[in-house]
């Protein structure tokens, strides 16, 4: 047998799996499993049968680009959509800003392959998204994360942290931030602090990474147009890389995302992306270029806020009543994800084998974390399961909760619903 | 306005376009241009009808997952056709060796991010595949090549040239080889060679990157499933990681492509999958699988086979009668594409321009030599334009040709069939 740890790259060596993704393997495991772990969107609201229609258009042409290879800033229709979304969102942008991604996953990995070299740092809210993390790891960058309050990440200890770096003269490259309904927070940056987030960029000469890609959907009892503003909007010198994705609208199977950033790093991203995968599927941009032609992408959008803002009432009401006061969280005003705080007792990463001997999973909050932070942190995903099944897994993970700190010697909290 | 030069990785500022890509955007300009620039397969051989079918039952079954974010390592059927796929060709293999790519271009990146640091040194042939060249490249290898002979490389050019490198402590990671009608030359590697290169990999310590894409395209008047045998097929002590795709076979348009490597290597390729796009189309996987499954992809691959054996034909018979002997090239037993030699007065590149000009493109020889050489080479891809097309392009290039060698000074050569 053949040793292979002499041909793996430095970055190769450094690769982790991802919590998230670890999750996944757990539920293709086939037990009946209520999963909060993935943010899966729910397939319930695609819209099949216009995909039907769509595929059967698409697939009865004559145009054989439909199927072939195809151009690698994207397809010209889809990007012409791209650019009328980017307008609908108070950002100027043109044809020369904007790439299609193969799902907001690649456009991380062509923002960490373009602009991070070994030792650069890449300053991330705490705690931040898993996907980002991998990406950013994967080009041996490090992170160093800043903490947030309840508007997004506190400004002072950005600078702080800035200052410090750079007294160390560590060469700092970019601030990643999720503003919309942040992954696993479920936390709106404030607008006033998304202004200053720009200031401070332009200030300090460091790019914002901005990942948006649940910016649609906001809950119309909480939260409206204006305050979903990408920081982009007013990013007239440049200082803005802008990530979003057609996922949690339309569908993830098809993989459909975009870029849009200033022309010379675009145009960086267009070849990396060359070399990465040619181009995203002509198949599926076209899908999506017809949902929007066809008017499907703008009747989802109502239908989903609804939708994901009934799911989170129903997993704040269980949460509620199983929990009582000792299980807290800010309440998500969109998005896919309850960030809860479990007791302080609890390792939410050693508790993972008693959930899912209850039957539920979610994720763990150290995997958000790149200070090895969020010990009893966990992210619950209300996107996916059903009502019903998110009764009944918020009931399991009491239960499971009940057992754990039984199990380390914990008096058991005062809790009401317990089946 | 910013100047981003300073926020671009080492990486970034190595990249290059690709010379291929760069034919496509002239494509997209929309003149009347012949292409025989891109290895696109023929558009009118999709199984339309099939795929229309596929689409329909797909999207009308109830089952979310079709639509869905999937595993990392693809779509559980498919990987079980996919295993199937690689025991008739031979070898032998297992779901943990097993990798769903978007694209093979995908695959080569994953072997790149996993397998090279900056400086490692990958052995290539002279000419190779552009592709590969721009994924090694982003990775900071360095690129050596190694000339081919009637059979594929020449073993003792590439024995001299590891032990040079070997005297000069580089790291030999891998050795790269299309065997079979190899992109650009057309050229198989013999069977003994075959065996060769894979005992010389073993006593060397070098893995052995085998890419085969066009491996089912093999051309019945001249050449066997004999032939085409993969190097894998031998590799009892996992010295290869394999690649192929479904792209030439079905079409391009889904991203749908694979990887084979012993189970340690393709366990790393599965996190650096996660961070590079978290999983392939789960619509595209389905699709391949159910053509798979209904007998599709069985039915396409003999009609492919006759298909570009006839294109081929016309190339060589258009190709004759248009330069007689003062164009020259081995003859393709396979794939999509006929490697020319020009007369050597003439610069490939310098008369793309005027190639242009006359309706015609291909790429020029030097963006596949990793040493600047091929000057007076091109690419000629037989696959996707109509045999009327492919006459009329020959016609255009010869009328090119002849141009050009009369705008350098250089008498005409005998040509018999300018029009």
């Amino acid at each position: 047998m053949i040793n292979y740890d002499a041909f793996f790259s430095h970055s190769a060596e450094r690769m982790k799996e991802s919590a998230i993704r670890r999750m996944g393997t757990v539920l293709a495991q086939g037990r009946d499993i209520i999963s909060f772990a993935p943010g899966y969107p729910a397939p319930e609201t695609f819209p099949w049968a216009d995909f039907q229609d769509i595929a059967a258009s698409l697939l009865s042409s004559t145009d054989g680009a439909v199927l072939q290879y195809g151009p690698t800033r994207g397809y010209r229709p889809l990007l012409d959509v791209i650019a009328a979304i980017m307008e609908h969102r108070q950002v100027k942008t043109s044809l020369d800003r904007l790439l299609v991604t193969t799902g907001s996953q690649q456009g991380l990995d062509l923002v960490a392959r373009v602009l991070l070299d070994p030792g650069d740092v890449v300053l991330v809210e705490l705690p931040t998204y898993t996907g980002a993390i991998t990406a950013f790891r994967n080009a041996q960058s490090e992170m160093v994360g800043v903490p947030q309050e309840a508007d997004g990440i506190i400004l002072d200890a950005l600078d702080e942290t800035y200052e410090r770096l750079h007294r160390e003269k560590r060469r700092i490259k970019m601030l990643y931030v999720v503003p919309n309904f942040q992954n696993p927070t479920g936390l709106l940056i404030g607008l006033e602090k998304r202004r200053a987030l720009l200031e401070w960029a332009a200030k300090r000469g460091v790019l914002l990474v901005e990942d948006d890609p649940y910016r649609e959907l906001y809950f119309e009892d909480s939260t409206t147009e204006a305050d979903v503003r990408p920081i982009k909007a007013d990013d007239s010198d440049g200082w803005v890389v802008y990530l979003s994705s057609f996922s949690k609208t339309l569908a993830p199977g098809y993989r459909v995302a975009w870029i849009d950033a200033p022309p010379p790093i675009a145009a960086k991203f267009e070849i990396a992306k060359q070399a990465a995968d040619l181009c995203s599927g002509g198949f599926d941009q076209r899908v999506i270029y017809e949902a929007s032609r066809r008017g499907v992408l703008a009747r989802q959008i109502p239908l989903l806020r609804a939708h994901y803002q009934h799911k989170r009432d129903v997993m704040v009401d269980a949460l509620t009543s199983a929990f009582g006061a000792t299980v807290t969280w800010p309440a998500p005003r969109g998005g896919f994800f309850l960030w809860a705080s479990l007791p302080d007792q609890l390792d939410a990463n050693a508790m993972v084998a008693r959930a899912v001997e209850h039957g539920v999973i979610y994720v763990a909050g150290e995997a958000f974390f790149v200070n090895g932070g969020g010990r009893n942190l966990i992210r619950l995903a209300f996107s996916a399961p059903t009502p019903e099944r998110i009764r009944e897994g918020v009931s399991r993970l009491s239960a499971a909760v009940r057992y754990e700190l039984a199990a380390i010697g914990s008096p058991t909290p005062s809790v009401s619903a317990i089946p």
